[in-house]
């Protein structure tokens, strides 16, 4: 029997009614004869207020090991409630915790990654009948059996192994947003859902700012090669199948599936570096010390007889002051003469996996900006994808030129959608 | 080091103030030479509303696998938060669940067992500096690992298992009442809070209906000899000592100690029942199949000339209809005529353990209440407690005049207690 893994959001069991809700849809996939196992997040926004229980007694609200344990409480509730109401509907359930669905990670208290899955006990279940649910978000340590959280799209993540542990012919993503979209409507209203992507456009587009799935999920999926579907826990609508490209069913595949922008970035320029080899790298290494992950860099070719040169990079808004602090610290030891920072950028970035055999692309791209009036500040490439970074201002023109010169525009506007939960 | 173990109810924790204020309690308790170990209620109301929760989506709401995971929660919250509360205070903390704690129990979701307790890692805890926290009412199935709920009082329960695995000096339970009280001072102004008492009494008044106590707990303190100490959260007032008074330093006893008081009860009465051997443990099997615990029993002697005899018996109000129900299911079999049954009574007891060495006691109890026109429907007895039961409208009145006959009255008014949390 075929099995199916269902991923429900926070928003798709944010309150009683919605949970009936989700158990019916669950009902129904087994009925037309699949095995279903169902990963949730917790209702709503109870982590968000497990947080700022957190914060009322404690600084120390990082991850840590009392922390993980608060937070879990949450998935331990939206699952037994969803467990109770498969039940109640005449169903057979058994839902598990991350410890008791076999999920076992590392030690590393709020962002843990998963060591290994032993889905024993879930397997008897399902094979018993079950509708199997298990907390998202969560494991526990293979050295000392404390209580483990996944970090951002842990819920994701969890759904995602699970899928590639039991060789799942499908991982569902379900959240109040119907599929993958050409861009966000609410910046572009004409975007139009995709019908399918492969896994690899996908990862450029989460990792470009698109916040439908989770980096680390797709991520995931890839690497195992589990076929995701995002769907609306609230339609019929297929919603996007998100495939993998090496399954032997090599596709026509466009050459720009859609339109990813990030607002959340800064940049940050480290103005009179001494242009001589090992500098940038001294640069760098005090970044990584900060903790902060960068994006994109450019440095500029030294112009001036003293041999100076500029680099400018950009991270996310929330590490810039630390970064900044921290290479001013160091900023005779390294010697550069000065820092700049600058909040107001846009991060614009088409992907699609046709790229790789399709030329021009950049061309288009940059001259749909330049007839618009839009300067373009940083470029970076892979294969699949450009990425550009405009004034913040201008990013959400600039996507629509930018949609509308690839033509991704759909005929009609499309419905606005809300974000996607945990 | 001596270690001490104190156990916090929900109304002690129901906010992050109220936790910062147990943590700094469980610190001076540290800085005075001891090791600590606390055990935590949910927040509050938190059990209520996941029960809430639990009902708005199946009506399974007695104990099951997916309940007690959901019931859980609610104190690995509040355990977590103490934790993080007491670290912030610049001490060490490290919290504990059921499972972590080494708690196994049986299988019996909803009311479990304790197994077995296995406290190796809260004793290295205890032993690197830490304050031990711990929530209450919960364990491990010691047959499949399954987290299970030790019902009604399972945090006294768990607390008093706790001191007993680790041989605590003594268990302090604290709550908003500041100790154990001659008579509930809500019904009885007069009543005054008692020094001390002993384990036999406590488990009297705790079984009439005082509800400083939950049954259970005090009658694991009574089998592992564990002094508990009742106390106030929010007071520095040292509460009462309930003693083990096996333990050698024999005292004069008071005749009576305190008069508890039921209005939980209900009273069936089995009419016309064959007076053959046997008829009454008929009754009692189709009772004790219903599941209900009866209190008191009455049975009149047959006094017609075709030999029916009638039993009386007391049993939880919440027990009533679905034992009148059972037996009703087999009055042609059983051969009863009718069945009554009156929601209406009160039952008043006095508890001391001086009553087995006194006489005169049962005299004085009836006395007085004859002579204030109180009529005594039902009577029990054991060494050291006298049950009786009235008119519910007359219970309130009744305690007054036997607190006062038994010269339990204090000089002065004392204040109001409210109830204790789980």
């Amino acid at each position: 029997m075929p099995l199916i893994v269902q991923k429900y959001g926070g928003s798709s069991v944010s309150d009683a009614d919605k949970i009936k809700h989700v158990a019916a849809r669950a009902l129904e996939s087994q009925a037309a004869g699949n095995e279903v196992l169902v990963v949730v997040s917790a209702m709503g926004d109870t982590t968000d207020e497990l947080l700022d229980l957190a914060s009322s007694v404690t600084t120390e609200t990082q991850g840590n090991r009392e922390l993980d344990i608060l937070l879990t409480a949450g998935e331990r509730i939206s699952m037994s409630l969803l467990a109770m109401a498969i039940k109640e509907q005449g169903g057979k359930a058994m839902s598990f915790t991350g410890y008791q669905a076999g999920i076992s990670t590392d030690s590393e208290h709020g962002s843990a990654r998963i060591w290994k899955i032993d889905p024993s006990r879930i397997q008897e279940a399902l094979k018993e009948g079950n509708i199997v649910v298990v907390a998202g978000f969560q494991g526990f340590s293979f050295e000392n059996g404390d209580t483990t959280t996944l970090g951002r799209g842990g819920s994701d993540t969890t759904a995602v192994a699970l899928a590639a542990a039991l060789k799942a012919e499908v991982c569902e993503i379900y959240s109040d947003v119907d599929g993958v979209y050409t861009a966000d409507p609410r910046i572009v209203p004409r975007a139009h859902k995709l019908a399918q992507i492969d896994l690899d456009s996908m990862l450029e587009l989460s990792s470009s700012g698109a916040k439908i799935l989770f980096i680390r999920a797709v991520e995931f999926a890839r690497r195992h090669r589990v076929p995701l579907r995002v769907r609306s826990t609230f339609s019929a609508d297929p919603g996007t199948l998100v495939y993998s490209s090496k399954d032997g069913e090599e596709m026509e595949e466009p050459v720009v599936s859609g339109v990813a922008t990030d607002n959340t970035q800064s940049k940050i320029t480290v103005i009179g570096l001494p242009d001589r080899p090992g500098k940038a790298a001294e640069v760098f290494q005090i970044v990584a010390e900060a903790g902060a992950n960068i994006d994109m860099i450019v440095q500029n070719v030294s112009t001036t007889e003293n041999h100076l040169s500029d680099i400018s990079f950009t991270l996310p808004h929330n590490d810039r002051h630390k970064v900044v602090e921290a290479l001013k610290a160091k900023q005779s030891e390294v010697g550069f003469e000065s820092i700049s920072y600058d909040d107001e950028i846009g991060k614009l970035s088409i992907v699609g996996a046709g790229m790789k055999t399709s030329s021009g692309v950049s061309a288009k791209l940059f001259g749909s900006l330049a007839k618009a009036g839009i300067n373009i500040e940083m470029i970076s490439t892979s294969e699949i994808r450009i990425s550009v970074v405009t004034r913040a201002d201008q990013l959400k023109e600039a996507t629509r030129i930018v949609h509308t010169a690839f033509e991704l525009d759909a005929a009609e506007t499309a419905v606005i959608y809300a974000g996607s939960g945990r």
